[in-house]
């Protein structure tokens, strides 16, 4: 890690909505930001990128922008922020950007045990996992359109630092609290990631099935009672593999739900844009996780083959 | 009943594919077929009904075809042929048709406990019930492609005549027979409507949700496997109900279904075309008689919830 007083450095994988939104913040609070870019790389070098958020939407005129992942430097803390269906890159990156010691990876994405890819490339010790409440999309070239929440709930992954607060934890929740972002060190990363799947497996599947949003599910009483029923059997799901989730905690999720802004999860802008969708991470390895413990979760699994019929056919007319 | 030696007389009530291609057969053998219609009511009176059928594709010249069911009159069976989602339209019709003490009402809807409706009005003992195996669309005005199959099982519905071959049942064997109609009197007409469910509600079901045609779905493996499981689950809830359905029989559908011509299910067309699709009967009814068995069916209660929220949607949509 550099040390104190020195800018922490930054590298963004995958400058979407996520890490679009998180990178911004940290790049106009002083932190040295390189964002890797795709498809929008050269509007962003030329036009920069704009972050409407009703925190005070601001503009990033000229952010260092890398359409090559070879020409970032090392960093201190490399973001994966891209979806964990790109993970075929993270490899290369990963073994480029942390060539130092003291570097770590914090892997913001979505699902259950996406850390491993990390943890097999740079070792468990050195990869820590996010899970983020986040209501963002990208709603142009280098135009992130910031909803609703944004907090992230963060640990290590490792065996032996799992629970612990760590240096590098401490320097990057400063990093970020002075962004303007919400973090916060969780003693149990994976009942975080449980109970954030309480909200994704529902939702995000059931928006891309039945091509809705939020609000629309929420109002009709079949789709609200489907929620809720699979909703609860990801819970069950959890308590099987020996997680503690309380009723009550279904019952605030469908709550804030209702009071959300009606909502397209961003697996239904995946799927209506044709890019593939985690059915893996999100669905297939909690049903996986549940069957090892001798719990069968048959709402989920039914999603989870809906969903890979779907993503199949998706992505085969791209091809 | 009319007098053996007399041509026995008909009302065909919904002329799509089903009542279409049935009606038609009974009509070309000499049966005196009255066929009710409404949106091809003009088209069919000037250009008559065009069947085309691996048997041997014929054409009907001049049908006898109404657009108002009080200028059919009475006749010696009503064949129930419109999907159960029109029923609101049965009353006036069976009270209309069914004058003649001896006049009775065959229900060849899909899915569970269809007789119902026609029993409150007519009573128990005047309605029998059949189950068509049947692949056929209805491809334009007036015109029935008929794909493959046609076997009808049938028989009383009232519990007093339940499994008897009554002479009704004979004589209209007889009628349907000499059209080229396989039809067989069963002494358990329930047990095979839930063998028909169990082809029913995973392939409708599925090709709503997925937009897939039996081939696309037998062919992915995620697909392919859900519609074992659900099923199966069909099957456990039979059982649960009291029928004897054998394993072997879930290995035959899914063996038939891949020999099948690709098949885009009655289901889907009707979701298409923005028809009301009959969710409660094939789905709705099934799952509600499991619960009351106290078997619990997640599966199919997933389908049943998830199509329920897609239906009211395309209707709303049209309204």
């Amino acid at each position: 890690m550099r040390t104190l007083g020195k800018a922490t450095r930054y590298a963004v994988l995958g400058t979407g909505a996520l890490g679009g939104f998180y990178g911004s913040l940290l790049n106009r609070a002083g932190c040295d930001v390189h964002f890797l870019l795709r498809s929008d790389y050269q509007h962003v070098r030329q036009h920069g990128m704009q972050i409407d958020t009703p925190l005070g939407s601001f503009r990033l005129n000229q952010p260092k922008v890398f359409a090559d992942v070879q020409a970032i430097p090392e960093v201190d803390v490399v973001l994966v922020c891209w979806k964990s269906t790109q993970n075929g890159s993270l490899r290369e990156a990963l073994q480029h950007l942390c060539r130092a010691e003291g570097s770590c990876v914090l892997v913001l994405q979505n699902g259950l045990d996406v850390e491993r890819t990390a943890a097999d490339i740079v070792g468990d010790h050195r990869v820590l996992g996010g899970c983020c409440f986040l209501c963002c999309n990208k709603i142009g070239p280098g135009h992130i359109c910031h909803l609703d929440y944004g907090r992230i709930a963060f640990g290590e992954y490792s065996a032996e630092l799992r629970g612990l607060v760590t240096d590098r934890m401490q320097l990057i929740a400063n990093d970020f609290r002075r962004a303007g972002i919400e973090i916060e060190a969780t003693p149990d990363l994976v009942n975080v990631r449980w109970r954030k799947l309480m909200w994704n497996i529902p939702y995000n599947g059931l928006s891309v099935i039945l091509q809705a949003d939020t609000g629309q599910m929420m109002a009709d009483p079949h789709a609200r009672q489907l929620v809720r029923e699979v909703m609860t059997e990801v819970r069950d799901s959890a308590v099987a593999c020996g997680h503690s989730i309380e009723d009550a905690f279904i019952e605030k999720l469908l709550k804030d739900t209702e009071k959300m802004v009606p909502y397209d999860s961003s697996m239904l802008l995946d799927y209506r844009a044709k890019r593939p969708m985690e059915v893996e991470t999100i669905f297939g390895n909690p049903l996986r996780a549940a069957q090892k413990a001798g719990f069968n979760a048959p709402r989920v699994a039914c999603l989870y083959r809906q969903l890979a019929f779907l993503n199949q056919r998706n992505i085969a007319a791209c091809e």
